[in-house]
């Protein structure tokens, strides 16, 4: 068993704020946020002031902080509509960093208790996972469970959980064609677990509910695959899908685990999934060469760091992705500039610290 | 989604008698069981008659009918214990199986309704499995479920479930040293959820509560590795485990599914753990080198069915696993027996069926 322990001030809250009154979206996390320091980034394509409540530990970035970091150029390409969160994973100087988005509020467990979404994705980032055999009763770390017959004890201590992606009840995360052909859908089944999701297995990694180790695992979160089309809905977008299989690949390669599951959020209705549906299927048509893809990937020893794995990661997307679209050359390059922001930031830091 | 029907005629529910008196199993089950046709095995080493109470359609099958097919000489090396299941499983002519242990009753759910393990079991078998991409939301087929954003629609038809494993409350499957040193700890955690274990993830099949497509898997169940001091208690057995690890590796080959979750089985309290512990270590020590083996198993191209599938492993575990432990040598051998029972009922059966 691991004896991490992480402190509520090595964690990060980071908000990407898509609309300007944040007030009652802040005011339904107060209980759960007030105890740790907030980053909120304001999407560089919203033009009125942010409205956020009294009593939080915050730093808000503006279009014009990104600009002044990064140039104008970058802003958009890099960090506009959701994407804006990933400046606030470059700034922060935390460890750990848990993001939620915007349209949800917390949710409640199948008992009625009022679910602490930080304190579950710190409990799964402290516990081990155990990426490498699958243990039937699901987080064996957890009270009242343990490893099943037949498994290895060898493999008990398990590795460093570095990512932790959470779920939705109410509106699932559903693409929008699911979303269209099913308006009426909502998900409602509280599944009591978390579970590590096993190496080499692919996983279509949500944004909206995520935490994870920025020290070791945050260069490859990062704003890559940016759609034509891509609007201000989550089923608009595939740039979490996209860099989340890049994350998985990475943590693989660096024996770290990944884990699925607990703790809900509950999703606010928003948007209307008929008329994305008639925006695109760009996003859709895309995962059938990015999955694949991720799947074939496999790093060279040589790649040690999470940098240098989303290098590597680049060169191929370009080589391999980049002759069937242009989106996919795009990425690449996104991915070069990313890095190339990550450790500026981080070499000032350690400079100033110094 | 597949348009797979299974009706109560296609599913034998096989029973492993290791007491004498099933009175109050077969009544806790009646409501379950009562719709299927029955195989129960008496424990060939358990000489009291057996008592079954009116009403089930059913075999029965004792020593006498086991030395009768098999020889005395086999029947003692593969069907005595709860291995005498396997009996069960050869001479059914079902398509499908479900088999529980005879110290299980049937479990409520989380809102305090009783499971019907054998309709959740048929239901897994019937839809679909995704063992290509995890599914974030489980089992996207289940009512209120479906795929998430970014899972291609290229792999959304999934491919034939072959195989399910339920799971337990009250009294967990461990191993005797976990349940020796935590004899308090109960499973109440009811999860709500079945999900495809991903194709080369390597798990541990309990034998406790199961089922499976015979047709198409079936050979691939079997008694394989025997412990010396294997008793009559579930942590002293490892045999569902090595044939459970060999019955996945035969699925990935074949393209097939495994799934884990949903039912549960409710676990009588039985035996101790203590005792167990002082017995043996032999089943925990030799899933340091059981796992490995498997996850590193490749099997040939030309191994189209499980019964050339599980010859092709016999073979391997004889030259790899061989050198280290006689009892490996002793399990490649069985299955190679096993596979020769299996085909030679299957030849008779459909002789007599022309």
């Amino acid at each position: 068993m691991s004896d991490t322990v992480i402190k509520d001030d090595e964690v990060d809250i980071v908000i990407a704020a898509l609309r300007s009154d944040l007030t009652s979206f802040m005011e339904d996390w107060r209980i759960i946020f007030s105890r740790f320091h907030l980053i909120i980034v304001k999407d560089p394509e919203l033009s009125e002031d942010l409205k956020i409540p009294d009593g939080f530990n915050h730093d808000v970035y503006s279009k014009s902080d990104i600009e002044r970091r990064v140039g104008s150029a970058s802003t958009s390409v890099l960090f506009s509509g959701y994407s804006c969160r990933y400046f606030g994973y470059l700034m922060s100087r935390k460890k750990y960093i848990v993001s939620i988005d915007d349209d949800c509020v917390p949710a409640r467990d199948d008992k009625g208790r009022l679910v602490d979404a930080a304190a579950q994705h710190i409990w799964n980032l402290t516990a081990p996972a155990t990426p490498f055999f699958f243990n039937t009763l699901y987080d064996p770390y957890c009270e009242g469970a343990d490893f099943v017959r037949g498994y290895p004890f060898s493999l008990r201590n398990g590795v460093t959980c570095a990512l932790s992606c959470g779920l939705w009840l109410n509106l699932a995360d559903l693409d929008a064609p699911t979303q269209a052909l099913k308006p009426e859908m909502r998900n409602s089944r509280y599944v009591d677990a978390v579970l590590t999701v096993p190496a080499r297995t692919m996983m279509p990694l949500s944004g909206i509910n995520v935490a994870f180790d920025r020290e070791v695992i945050g260069p490859a979160l990062f704003p890559g695959l940016r759609l034509g089309g891509e609007g201000k809905l989550r089923w608009e977008t595939v740039e979490d899908i996209f860099s989340g299989m890049c994350a998985k690949v990475v943590c693989d390669h660096l024996g770290l685990g990944v884990k699925s599951g607990l703790p809900y959020v509950w999703r606010q209705e928003s948007g209307d999934a008929v008329e994305s549906l008639k925006k695109e299927w760009e996003g859709v048509k895309l995962m059938e060469e990015v999955v694949p893809f991720f799947q074939s990937v496999r790093l060279l020893r040589s790649a040690v760091t999470a940098e240098d794995c989303v290098l590597e990661i680049a060169k191929m997307v370009k080589e391999q992705l980049g002759p069937s679209d242009r989106v996919f050359t795009r990425a690449a390059d996104a991915m070069v500039e990313w890095i190339k922001l990550w450790k500026a930031v981080a070499s000032e830091s350690s400079t100033s610290a110094a």
